[in-house]
């Protein structure tokens, strides 16, 4: 690592983060900072200030991804990316994902202050709609440059009101052009937090992530038959939530078959919805993750095969789809042991771990090689208020991310390594 | 029964029903007119329209029940009333309640067009809410002016958007007079669709209803605790729909341990409510019919005690509200007789049978005597767009009415009856 060990300011960062906590602050001390709504372009306005406060020149591409850029030696050379997102889950917490961009953007100031020169630009990305929770799937702006969806797919796909994600993206002024894309990249490192227990439970100081876990998106629309509560017998009855509930029930059980498969139910949707009429049909999400793709996608068969023949069994018709899948990464070796160096350096304990959950960097990892920094969350929260990352954690993370920013922009990384990975 | 039997005019009724199915038409064929709404106000404009063109003095009372007077002989003497409610449940069907009114006002137009007086008035009926879908519980016009409910309780409902019941009413400019209300009544009577499927199985032209079924409506929230899908180990999670939904299923249940008890969970709401979270909350709702009261109170408690149980074995919190109770009601045997009689002398055939669903007529009849009739509903469906009820039937009912109508305002029914019968 370096020989100078330099230093970012905890105070700053952390009173940069007290601003970003009070743009969409959910009642229980979170945030309900859904993406391209009011409080994100708040949040953006605000960003654009900093990204222009700190010298950066900014910009905004066809998905809303913000970039803020910071010169280079070699200004034509290919850029060094850091960042995450800023929007959140409704009712979520103040770290995720916000943490990513704003040490990134304290990293910046730091190197601003020390009058430091980097061989290669910087630019810090704010991506658009990470969490997928107003338009689903999540990582659409991520997604989008890695061209893991297509632009026309990305734009049509519309949020419970029926606004499309075009429509949200003009209405809060914030449709940028194709041309202002993340291009000619160096690699991408994204600081998070945790959302797991590991790390606060095991008492570490700093995550350096393996890769992500492959994960597939289902969704079960179940058909029964809509009657009045009042008079139908319970034998004549088609109760769709009823089919469904079994079938939730059935689909937790599938990790005892299946080592190490996560399955979550999350979304559920009852129609009509009301009291004295016998549901006719309900709609519901099914979130399926595992390390490995092959275990997982024989999980979904096994999952469809399962809930088909329930559905026969309790008359009711089912249709399952599938929406979305993405399959296991792995992030890039030299960033990881970047990361441990600097780690080993400054005293912090370290330990490498595979995420659960996706993040941008995981479609950012098509285009470049890309690490994450893990940082620890108090009792594994996460997409929760009382998600909580400790202030002197969070110092701990921006000092490796400055480490490594200035490790990487002195050499080129190996673009091969990309497809070709251990 | 009379001598001479009138006949009311088929065309004609089934071309102001044809009016009513075109506002608020739900896309298969069905009414999408939920209480105070703008197809509400649009249907009641009309209705107002056909009042005064029957020759019927309007007026509104304070929860927007609307009312239609034909004068008798004895103008100071009591009233009778006939009526239902025009709002539907969501994707509702065509038949339910509107028939109830309109059959009232072709009664209406075939005495105008027979030039017959009445010894007593006659008024129409449209009781707001009956169907309870946007404001819960249901029934709120006529349980309010039989003083089921207080006016303040019901002014302060509110829908899922939190307009209340009071400010509804203001904006669709139905507010009426308290002193408006039905009173000095002699009798009411109320045309229905069974919303079952008896009559339509055994091919019966009439039916004479016994009386309605007592009926209880729960509230079940349960909570665990959000987190996110991605990282979250199984064995860890506090699932609240994976809790609720084993609840459903024992619910479900409960009907072969205590027979002839019907049990509902028409209305469940997840939070936060996206693919990637685990649920951390689910409240949905209970609705328990039996014709016996004591049985049905036992009912709930037994659920009550099974829920707990699950919620500490699945590592839930649940807190269970009732949030309505309605005791079973018998009808008037007076106007019993007077159906059965009416159908025989057309050689219709009849039938009598207790009332699953409310009905208007229930609270009613703890202000006079009252009586129902019901129709045949192909396949018993209700609360569903494919509810139908024949041509044919639609005409035989409406003579009955005009026929019971006839009989009783040529006798006071003994007020007597309310209080103490059978």
């Amino acid at each position: 690592m370096e020989s100078t060990l330099y230093t970012i300011n905890q105070k700053r960062l952390l009173q940069t983060l007290a601003v970003s906590s009070s743009i969409g602050p959910s009642k229980n001390g979170g945030l309900h900072r859904l993406a391209l709504t009011e409080q994100d372009r708040e949040m953006r306005d605000q960003l654009k200030k900093w990204f222009v406060e700190a010298g950066l020149s900014v910009r905004v591409d066809d998905f809303g991804n913000m970039y803020g850029r910071r010169t280079g030696k070699q200004e034509e050379g290919p850029v060094l990316a850091m960042g995450s997102h800023m929007d959140s889950q409704p009712s979520g917490g103040k770290f995720d994902g916000v943490l990513g961009v704003l040490t990134a953007l304290e990293v910046i100031r730091t190197l601003n202050e020390l009058g430091l020169e980097t061989e290669y630009p910087i630019e810090i990305v704010n991506f658009t709609n990470e969490e997928g929770a107003r338009f689903g799937p999540p990582m659409l702006g991520s997604g989008g440059i890695a061209e893991a969806f297509s632009k026309e797919y990305i734009y049509n796909i519309k949020d419970k009101e029926g606004t499309s994600f075009a429509e949200a993206l003009r209405q809060i002024e914030y449709k940028g052009e194709e041309q202002n894309r993340l291009t000619n990249l160096l690699g991408f490192i994204e600081l998070h937090i945790e959302q797991g227990p590991i790390l606060a439970k095991e008492n570490v100081d700093i995550g350096i992530v393996e890769g992500v876990q492959g994960m597939s998106w289902l969704n079960v629309e179940v058909k029964g038959e809509s009657n009045h509560a009042g008079p139908t017998p319970m034998e004549d009855r088609k109760d769709a939530l009823l089919s469904a509930s079994k079938m939730i029930s059935k689909i937790n059980e599938l990790h005892k078959e299946i080592k190490g498969l996560k399955t979550t139910v999350g979304q559920l949707d009852v129609y009509p919805n009301v009291p004295n009429v016998i549901p006719g049909s309900v709609s519901f999400s099914v979130d399926i993750r595992h390390e490995k793709d092959e275990v997982r996608k024989h999980a979904v068969e096994r999952m469809k095969e399962q809930l088909s023949t329930m559905a026969f069994t309790n008359n009711a018709d089912v249709v399952i789809q599938t929406t979305w899948n993405s399959d296991a990464v792995t992030f890039s070796n030299h960033m990881k042991e970047y990361m441990e160096q600097s780690a080993a350096a400054r005293g912090y304990s370290s330990k490498r771990l595979f995420s659960g959950p996706g993040h941008d960097a995981k479609y950012i990892r098509h285009m470049a090689p890309a690490g994450m920094i893990f940082l620890p969350s108090q009792h594994g929260q996460s997409h929760n208020e009382k998600e909580l990352t400790l202030e002197e954690d969070i110092e701990k993370g921006a000092n490796v991310l400055l480490d490594v920013i200035l490790k990487c922009t002195k050499q080129k990384i190996e673009n091969i390594e990309v497809r070709n990975i251990d």
